[in-house]
């Protein structure tokens, strides 16, 4: 009954890690090695590289020997750029059949030299940042299957974290389950997605039909969040997903220790109560038996005691399961979509 | 204080219609002839056009030397393209010293005469279905002035009508009003303004802080609403009006023979009630003294008795001034805004 698409970029991978000068520069590399190890076939480093992500090192030939297919940038450097150094590489990658995959500012279709040998070896360059896709404008239909959406107090309080920590416990569960990807760090991971803050305005909504289909009635698609109905910046992106997600469960994420929106000193959080009754009341114009079934808390700034204080403060305050799925794994939201 | 950007398009205009089948093909011209007559310095028709806006008809050297600016395409043919009889006109404009301006979905930029002629002879091609503009992210600054918002149970239920017959009133009034144009039409009359409909997601709630800037403390934005908080197709877009508007006053917009949402048979129209419930509570994110000031009644598929009466029983049940200003004006609407 799926009606999926054609993924995006082609697995598995070889992640290229360049000359990082760190591990967190790495960070797109090891979300693709701790989320999809399967599609991580091997890594590649420059000389002075300092990240290492305990992948088996390959030259691009004996990747694809391996059967990759698609170079993956997965090392970001100060301001987004492709480097000079990794030019020989990236070239080379394109003439022995890999694409290439970034979600870089600079894009890769940008880069003469790139685009050149791109064109003349008939490989793809995916550029995550800019969609590929036509979207349609959306038309409402309540879609078979079912969808969970991951909403915010703020932008990044751990939306995407919630969402693909949750499709992995399904998974392991046996349970039928996709993490659907609106960003560039859930699409590089997960090879396909919509890049949805670059997506323009009239097709939004439609996007996220397009990227969540028709599907089995016991089929969850867990949404990847975006921005928050409480962030004025981009909020109307938040009210996309929602309206065209049309969710079944909604998840309330959030960061203790946040003091206002991020970038906006002069706007404080909302509580979570507030979320609650914004989110709901605005899903229900889509799905009446939309249901808040848990709260995911970001409590990296705590210690664990802190932590454990704070989120059984929660569960009790709000009535609903409270977790960090970080420290403690997901079950326990998948346990409450299970009631569903 | 007010640090208005430069318009888009310079006025005054040469209204083109073309070879319109009939009056209704000529609506933006007509919207211009009502709106901004004094940009309207003459009309240029081809011999079977069966529109007529009763300006001077003029020819391209005529209106040159009366001062016209742009050749505005004032009319639309089924498909939105650009006719073949139409291009000696537009190409001769470009020679002659005139910009061209369109909200066609065939651009001007897309015919490559056009774009040739444009190139050498350095005058402008503005496709109004595009931004010209590199737009900001929103900061959600509280900006001085006062703006104006009007806020629909649906799409295309009078909410551009509306802002314009109020700044018409209260120009009329010698008051400080500006009509902020966020759709097509209503850039083409006015020569300005964002289409926030072909803005990427991102930069939406920016487009209209850039719209509406900083202004004196009491001057009115009356902004152009689009779409519907509760028309899933669209209701991001609305939320991004909402949260780059920053609005002091709400107008509601409703059409009261509507029976579900445009192109959506399976939603049913809310109440006003739940249109102002909702559309305050988002407006407070940004904006904590915003006010819902009035009802504005799109009566135009009743009768004279009918739509008083319905009017009358709107007004008694919501509490709040309502009118229809296409058949009563706009005075009662700027008379409330007056009391904020």
């Amino acid at each position: 009954m799926t009606e999926d698409h054609a993924p995006l970029i082609a697995t598995p991978y070889l992640l290229f890690l360049g000359d990082a000068p760190d591990q967190l520069a790495a960070k797109v590399a090891q979300g693709i090695c701790d989320w999809r190890p399967e599609y991580a076939i091997g890594q590649l480093r420059l000389p002075d590289c300092q990240a290492d992500l305990g992948r088996p090192e390959m030259t691009l030939a004996e990747a694809r020997a391996a059967g990759a297919r698609t170079l993956v940038i997965g090392v970001a450097n100060r301001g987004g750029v492709i480097a000079p150094a990794w030019k020989k590489v990236l070239v080379t990658a394109l003439e022995e059949g890999f694409d290439l995959a970034s979600g870089l500012h600079n894009l890769l279709r940008d880069e003469p030299d790139l685009a050149a040998v791109a064109r003349a070896t008939g490989r793809a360059l995916h550029d995550v940042r800019v969609p590929e896709v036509k979207y349609p404008i959306a038309d409402g239909r309540r879609r078979p299957g079912k969808r969970c959406l991951a909403v915010g107090t703020d932008c990044s309080v751990g939306k995407m974290y919630t969402a693909i920590a949750m499709d992995a416990e399904m998974r392991r569960r046996g349970l039928s389950a996709t993490f659907r990807a609106t960003g560039q760090t859930g699409i590089l991971i997960t090879g396909d997605g919509v890049p949805l803050d670059a997506v323009i305005a009239d097709f939004m909504a439609g996007a996220v039909e397009w990227l969540t289909p028709d599907n089995d009635a016991d089929h969850w698609d867990l949404i990847e969040g975006q921005g928050s109905l409480f962030h004025p910046s981009y909020s109307g992106v938040t009210l996309a997903l929602i309206h065209g997600g049309q969710p079944d469960a909604l998840i309330l994420s959030h960061e203790p220790t946040r003091r206002h929106m991020r970038g906006l000193p002069h706007y404080p959080l909302p509580s979570l109560e507030a979320l609650r009754d914004q989110a709901l009341a605005l899903a229900r114009i889509v799905n009446p038996d939309v249901q808040v079934v848990g709260v995911s808390l970001n409590t990296q700034h705590l210690g664990e005691d802190e932590a454990m204080a704070e989120i059984a403060a929660t569960e009790a305050r709000m009535g609903l399961p409270t977790v960090d799925p970080f420290r403690q794994g997901a079950g326990r939201l998948v346990d409450a979509l299970g009631a569903l």
